[in-house]
């Protein structure tokens, strides 16, 4: 496939310098771009190495001065540009648009326009598929569930009963949601199952990385909210209420009923103990566990985790410690001497 | 579907204040219960939330006095007498009666009496399936396998060669079991597979969470003791000996060869090194790493592990330590100046 | 199935002391094997149970003494060595010899000689499969995909569009390779998706746990280099390179472009930030965070990861820290003390 210039220019509205008619074939970094394709510069830091590349056009902010050889788009934030111009040549995955021979689909099942599904998916009765969906070869969609307009979702995913998705979500390979939730009666003699009657809902625009997990609710929903971003091999447990646009890294661990707000940031195998709740704008580290509420607007991090400049503080008094024994060690040996000065000082 | 009172009660060997022919149609926790359905307070402190939702009956503990608008179902643990409950009210899930038509049997695969095997199902030779068991679609299970009654496989389970599931055990989508063990030899020049000859056994009424991860043991077995639940994304090593009625949280990691006793918890993200050897009803706090072997009844955290009380004295104690590391230099000065006005003094 | 222990002999290069026509039907374990099998004994210390045992031959070092019951075969590395037969006795796993009826192969797939391809799988168009590959049921395998010679795909692995994969390479089930990495273009609207416009490329002998989750690159390759072995549930972003012979154990996760070199070894729950470099020859400790380039031939643990033994010596020192905090006010006070004590003293 090839687009015009003056077409790209458009998708992101940006100021051109070259010829208008020029066709691109293609996008790529900044490494491996190659003749009649686009690369970026994210800021001038970034250009000689977009200059010396075989690409035949650049992404380039404003202030980004006339180069004789290269196209150049201007606009406020090239990395953002770049994505969008990327979106209109990458193929669009899973699309076939059928429902292949193998797919098991119950009578009933609600499918809308221009939707393809896969070899061996499964779709259960009373579940409904909105226009423009993609569901992957193996996917097993349980019953009762809903599916919105163009939402994608990889090979092998298991989307268990009466589960929620909106819109335009992606749902990569082999993640699991709706799950039953850990839950259990505790007796002298056994851990008794507590049914888990709830659902999940997973808002617009969405994404879950690869091997995930998103358990039910015990009663009522656990929600993922619009925008939310969840990487790979993310647990999250029953009753959770995670807010809109935010990003869960790999490896994160949220406990049941956990309610955080939006915009939040929960790096790589982070923790969030259950039942808290943790504001709006909240960053925390990699690794740290969340054991008590927090506050919007903060960067927490350690085990239990607290204002991160705090812990930064005690992180670095920490490596201090072997040294802080002997110090005090030595000082006790030198009090111990004094002491023994005084009293043994002649006017005593 | 309904149930009338006097049978709910029955199930729960409770005490009924209210009309015995009341048909109850559902349950429901304290927020999303509707009317004639029933729901549960399990104390007297969540009373007034259940006296006021719309519920028709409410399982409360035997000092609840009666009220006048709703039955009352009286029993020594409300919420354990609800999950009973409950589970009359739940469907069976992926209950077919049904060997589907996409479903790929070997021949001389053994098939028990009322047995749901979904589509794209495959079961290879020598196998063996038992009464009341339900495979749900996608699911592989290789040859030389058992499965007990009343077990159920949610889609996409993974259970490889010659591995043995007891009777009703719960097994959600994604997990594999029966994978092998990280098993090499390593030489100047590679790392040589070391074949992974052993199985995996699930005994009676274990349940394993959604994308968990079980290795066959390199010789001999990896065992999940009867009644022992396990959370999401865990993963358990070749040659593991996981007690009764342990407590498995997500995203625990248990090392090869570990044996863990009976009623042993481990908290979310948790591990245990190889070899060790955990005694009954341990507990090990969130994100603890055991490191050697930990007695009976006890209760460890931190990186090694140990006694949780002596380790959140260590964990108070370390925000201390900017401070400490302030007062000691403060100290340090102190002592100087005393050394000084000391060593200047007259009749030095 | 047996051989004779003349041949068994020829493939590990050892020295027979027994009758070279003893036919060996399996192998085993110290604790489990049986009559007519073969087990080994690594040093001395082990020997007494093989001898103990019903093994009819025993693989020992070269310094064992001869025995009257047991037939010894006399090597260097006799667990090695036992790995090498024990493989000749291995059932090849997932080997149909055909393609099943129930695949669903594209028409231009390239396929090579004594391939065996499981019900259900899917092969898109494009791709190319090497001589004595298996697939096993429900494998995904996107269009434009290679797979290697003998490389084997354990029940429902993932294998996205444009992945490489090399010759004998083992990938375990529930395995996604290819996911779209993590990355987003973050305004004050929304995070937009990045598109992952790269590929995965892993080499010859690598072998993949179960549920491993494997991202595509955002442009170029994510690379796992020959001979590697990686556990369950281990995350690999996008663009990381990890060089040959490297051991990844379970649940381990690598942030986007992070560059690992040979040898290195990354014990469980370890992690290592994005953007760094890693050298050859490095052991990084169980749930340790590496957060800056780590030199060749080091031994890190912590958080952030350092040198190991200095990181051994803060933490001895940290269980110090309630009592070192009890000192330090002891030592005040004693200064408190001697202070008054030199003020109050006459000749001031």
């Amino acid at each position: 496939m090839s687009l015009l210039l003056e077409d790209l220019v458009k998708i992101v509205d940006g100021e051109l310098e070259g010829d208008p008619t020029l066709e691109i074939i293609g996008v790529g970094g900044v490494n491996d771009v190659e003749n009649r394709e686009l690369t970026f510069a994210q800021n001038p830091n970034y250009l000689d190495k977009a200059l010396a590349s075989p690409a035949s056009a650049i992404i380039v902010t404003h202030e980004c001065e006339t180069v004789p050889n290269k196209a150049l788009i201007k606009v406020d934030n090239p990395r953002l540009a770049f994505a969008k111009i990327a979106q209109n040549f990458t193929p669009e995955l899973f699309k076939i648009d059928q429902i292949h021979p193998t797919a098991v689909v119950a009578d009933d099942v609600e499918l809308g326009d221009d939707i393809s599904i896969g070899p061996n998916v499964t779709i259960e009765s009373g579940s409904k598929i909105g226009d423009g969906a993609r569901i992957a070869a193996g996917v097993y969609i349980g019953s009762q569930v809903s599916i919105g307009d163009n939402t994608l979702l990889h090979p092998n995913v298991v989307i268990n009963a009466e589960t929620k998705i909106g819109s335009e979500v992606i749902i990569q390979a082999g993640t699991v949601v709706g799950s039953d939730g850990y839950g259990y009666e505790s007796t002298d003699t056994e851990h008794y199952k507590v049914p888990q009657l709830g659902d999940v809902i997973i808002e617009d625009k969405v994404e879950l990385g690869a091997n995930v997990t998103i358990d039910r609710a015990a009663t009522g929903s656990t929600i993922i909210g619009e925008g939310t971003k969840v990487d790979n091999l993310v647990h999250i447990a029953h009753n959770v209420k995670l807010g809109r646009n935010c990003l869960v890294i790999a490896q994160v661990g949220i406990a049941g009923s956990a309610q955080l707000g939006d915009w939040v940031t929960l790096a790589g195998k982070a923790g969030v103990i259950g039942h808290l709740t943790v504001g709006d704008n909240v960053t925390v580290a990699a690794q740290s566990i969340v054991t008590k509420d927090v506050p919007s607007d903060s960067f927490y991090s350690g085990y239990p985790a607290r204002d991160h400049k705090s812990e930064m503080r005690v992180k670095a008094a920490r490596r201090k410690l072997p040294n802080l024994i002997k110090e005090l060690n030595k000082l006790k040996r030198e009090v111990k001497e004094l002491e023994n000065k005084i009293d043994s000082s002649p006017n005593e």
